[in-house]
C-alpha cells in the first residue's frame, strides 16, 4: 500500500518547490519519511525543511548524519536558523552561527529578539536598499541586478539605516538617471512595526494593494520586508492553528509522529474534558432519586444537552470568527449579544416545542413533555447567551478562545441542562 | 455604547482601503450599517460592496435608492458584477451589462461560464499582454505604462490569444529594444488552468515563486490571471468556510442578520443534530430497565460519550486537516489508521483505568469500575477508527468532511458508548 506514496514522490521531487517536497515528507509514514529524504537534492533540503511543520521535521534533524548536518550548516543563513534553532541541539546552533558571516548573524540577533508572535521575528531580508541621497541611476542598477523574487521596490534608507521611503520600478523607468531619489515623491507606502503580530501584518499587507512592505523597529530603522507570499504562509499557519485548536490539537502536529507522543500530547486534551464531563455526572448524581422514580428522564437527558451545545457552538464560532477579524469589541458587544439571544429564543422556543411533543408522544405523558420543553428552551438561550459572552471574556483575559471556548462552553450547557432538566423533573414529574 | 463603532469608523474612512471599510462596517448592526454607509466615498463604494461578506452587503445593496444604485452601475466592471450578481435583480444585472463595453461585457460571460468552486470565474484582468512577434522597446512601454500593480510580467500571445510564455522588467531592461521578444528565454512559468479548483490555484501560485501566474482556458487562451493577493483572499475564505462549517454555519453569515433570518439558517443544523440525538436516546431507551435497577450508569454515561467524542474528534480534526492538503490518499491510509489505532488504545487503556478507578470509588463497586473501565477502553479505540474512516469517505463521496464530518462522529461515538456501556451493564451489573 505504500506504493502510490513512494511513486507519487519520485516523480515529484525532479520538478517540484521545496514547499511541495515538504508536504509530500510530512504525508509519509516515519520510516518511509527518513529514507525518501537522501532523494532531495542536496542544495533543496535547507528549504525543504524549512517548509516543513516542526513535528514532521524534528523527526528528519534527529536522523541526519554528521556529514548530513555539516552541509545543511553551511548553507543556513539567518532566516533558515531562526526557523530551525528550536529543534536543534545549542551546540550546533552555535556551530551553525560561527559559520554565518557577520551580516547574516546580525540579522539572526535582530529576529531573536522578537517573540513568535511578532513580525520582527520571520521577516525576510531579501531587500533592495538604496541610500536615501543616490540618484535614479544607481537605484535602477541595483533593482536591475537584483536576485529576490517581486523586486519593484527599493527602499530608501538614511545613513544611520533609518527608512526614508520607497521608490518602485516604474517611477524610476520614467525618472532621468541623474535625479535625485529624494525629489522623486515617493510611493506612499508606511511601514509595517517589526513587533506587529503576525496577523495584523499580514492583513495590512494583504489590503495595502503592494506586493511587499518594509518592516521597521521601534526606532524606524529598516529591518526586512513582509511579502505577499510570506503574508500568505503565515495567515495559513494561523487558520490551522485555530482549526487544530479546536480539538486541542497543535498547529504543528505530526500526521505520523509515533503513537506513544501523539498519545502524550493528546491525554492533556481527554483529561481536561473528563473533568468537565465528571462536573456535568455530579450534577446528574445529585438526581439519583428522580431518576429511579422517572427513567424517561435518563433516556431524554442527553438530547437537552446536546441542542444546547450546538446552539451555543454556533453562537460561539460566529464570535470568535469576530473577535479574530477584529470585529468585535466593547462598541458592539450589546447589540451583538441582544442578537444571538434573540436567535436562541426563537430557535430554542420553536425546537422545545418539537422536542417536547416527540417526549410526550414517545412515553405517553404530557407533563414529560413540558419538562422536556421548557429544558430546552432554556439551555439553548443560556447557551446563545454563554456562546458570546465566553470567547469575549477570554479574548479579554488574552486566553485563545479557539482553544478553550468549547470546552467551557460545553460545560455549561451540560450542567445548566442537566440541572434544568432533571431539576424541573423532580419537581414536576414526582 | 455605538459610539466607540462610530468613532472607529469615522476616523478609519477618511484613510483607510475598502477592504477595511468593508471589514468595519460587517461590524455595524444593520440600521447603523445602512446610516455609515452613506459615509463612504462614492468612487469606493464599488470596492467596499465587492469585498463585504454576500450576507452584510445584501443589506446595504436592498437599502440603495435608485440614484445610488445607478451610480454604482456605471463604475461596474467585469470583475465586480461576477461577486455582485447574485445579490443583484436579473433586471439590474442586465442594465449593468448593457453600460459595459465589449471586453468587460466578454470578460463576464467568460468568467460566468466557471463554476463557483473554479479560478476561473474569480481570475484578474489586469494582465499586461504583448503579441508574441512584438520587440523588447514595446513591451517595456506597455509596461511602464500599465496601471496595475505587480505589473512585473508581460504576458505574450499569438493572434489567436494563446498564451505563449511571460517575459520579466528585469529581463527586458537587461535586453536591447529591437530584440524579439520570442528570441529571450521565457520565465519558467506554467499556466494555471482555468478549471483548477480555487485551492489547487492558490496553492500553485503561493509555492510558484512568483507574484501571479496567467490563468488559461482548455484551449490554452489566455483569460487572466491570479495574483498573490488573490490567492491570500481565496484561501482565507476557504479557512473560514472550513471553520464555520464546523458548528454548521456558512462563510458568508452577517454577524448582524436578521433574528429570524439568523434563526431560519441555523435551525436546519439543530434538526440534523436532534435526529441524531435522538437515535442516542433510543438507544438508551432500550436499556430502561436496566438503568432502573442500576443508577449509576445512568449517572456515568454521560462520560463515555463525551471521552469517545473528544478522542475521535481529535483523529477527525488530523485527518481533515491532511485531506485539505492533500496529504491523505489511498496509499498512506493504512498506516494512518494503524497510528490513529495505536493512540487510541493507548489513550483508551490508560484513560479506562483512571475512569473506571473514579466510578469505582465513587459508587463503591468494583463491577461498575470495570463495566465503565472497559466501556471507555472500547468506545475511545471506535472513536479513533470512526475519526480516520468517516472523512475519509466522505471525501470520496464528495460531501465536505468539515460539514457533516463531526455529526457523523458523535453520532457513531454517542451509540457505540451509550451501548457498550449499557449492555456490558446489562450484563454484569444486573
Amino acid at each position: 500500500e505504500e506504493s502510490d506514496q513512494t511513486e507519487l514522490f519520485e516523480q515529484a521531487i525532479e520538478w517540484v518547490e521545496p514547499g511541495e517536497i515538504a508536504l509530500l515528507l510530512e504525508s509519509l509514514p516515519i520510516s518511509e519519511r527518513i529514507e525518501r529524504w537522501h532523494q532531495v537534492a542536496d542544495e533543496e533540503r535547507l528549504a525543504v525543511l524549512v517548509a516543513m511543520r516542526a513535528e514532521a521535521r524534528g523527526v528528519i534533524l534527529r536522523a541526519l548524519s554528521p556529514e548530513e548536518q555539516e552541509t545543511l550548516l553551511r548553507e543556513m543563513d539567518a532566516e533558515s536558523l531562526i526557523e530551525l534553532a528550536d529543534d536543534l541541539p545549542d551546540a550546533v546552533v552555535d556551530d551553525a552561527l560561527s559559520r554565518m558571516n557577520t551580516r547574516q548573524r546580525q540579522w539572526y540577533e535582530q529576529a531573536s529578539q522578537y517573540s513568535e508572535e511578532s513580525i520582527g521575528r520571520y521577516l525576510n531580508h531579501d531587500v533592495v536598499l538604496v541610500p536615501a541621497n543616490a540618484r535614479v541611476g544607481e537605484a535602477l542598477r541595483l533593482l536591475r541586478r537584483s536576485p529576490h523574487a517581486f523586486s519593484e521596490h527599493a527602499y530608501l534608507v538614511s545613513r544611520q539605516g533609518l527608512y526614508e521611503g520607497t521608490v518602485s520600478l516604474q517611477q524610476l523607468l520614467a525618472a532621468t538617471p541623474d535625479q535625485r531619489l529624494r525629489d522623486l515623491s515617493l510611493q506612499p507606502l508606511s511601514p509595517i512595526q517589526a513587533q506587529s503580530t503576525l496577523s495584523e501584518a499580514s492583513d495590512t499587507v494583504e489590503h495595502s494593494g503592494f506586493a511587499a512592505l518594509p518592516v521597521v523597529d521601534a526606532e524606524g530603522r529598516l529591518l526586512g520586508r513582509i511579502s505577499l507570499k510570506l503574508a500568505l504562509e503565515l495567515t495559513r499557519e494561523q487558520y490551522e492553528a485555530r482549526l487544530m485548536a479546536t480539538a486541542g490539537l497543535d498547529e504543528e502536529m505530526d500526521l505520523f509522529s509515533p503513537v506513544l507522543r501523539s498519545a502524550r500530547r493528546r491525554a492533556v486534551w481527554l483529561g481536561i474534558n473528563l473533568l468537565t464531563a465528571l462536573l456535568a455526572s455530579w450534577v446528574i448524581g445529585q438526581f439519583e432519586a428522580t431518576l429511579v422514580q422517572v427513567v424517561a428522564l435518563a433516556v431524554l437527558m442527553p438530547i437537552v444537552a446536546s441542542m444546547g451545545g450546538i446552539a451555543g457552538s454556533q453562537s460561539l464560532t460566529l464570535v470568535i470568527r469576530g473577535l479574530a477579524m477584529g470585529q468585535i469589541n466593547r462598541g458592539n458587544l450589546v447589540p451583538m449579544l441582544r442578537k444571538e439571544i434573540g436567535v436562541g429564543l426563537l430557535n430554542g422556543g420553536i425546537w422545545s416545542l418539537v422536542i417536547g411533543a416527540v417526549a410526550g408522544i414517545w412515553f405517553g405523558d404530557i407533563t414529560t413533555g413540558v419538562v422536556m420543553a421548557t429544558a430546552i428552551a432554556i439551555n439553548i438561550t443560556v447557551a446563545a447567551f454563554a456562546g458570546v459572552l465566553i470567547p469575549v471574556m477570554l479574548e479579554r483575559a488574552k486566553i485563545d478562545p479557539a482553544l478553550s471556548g468549547s470546552v467551557i462552553l460545553t460545560t455549561v450547557t451540560d450542567v445548566v441542562g442537566f440541572m434544568t432538566f432533571l431539576g424541573l423533573g423532580s419537581w414536576l414529574l414526582l
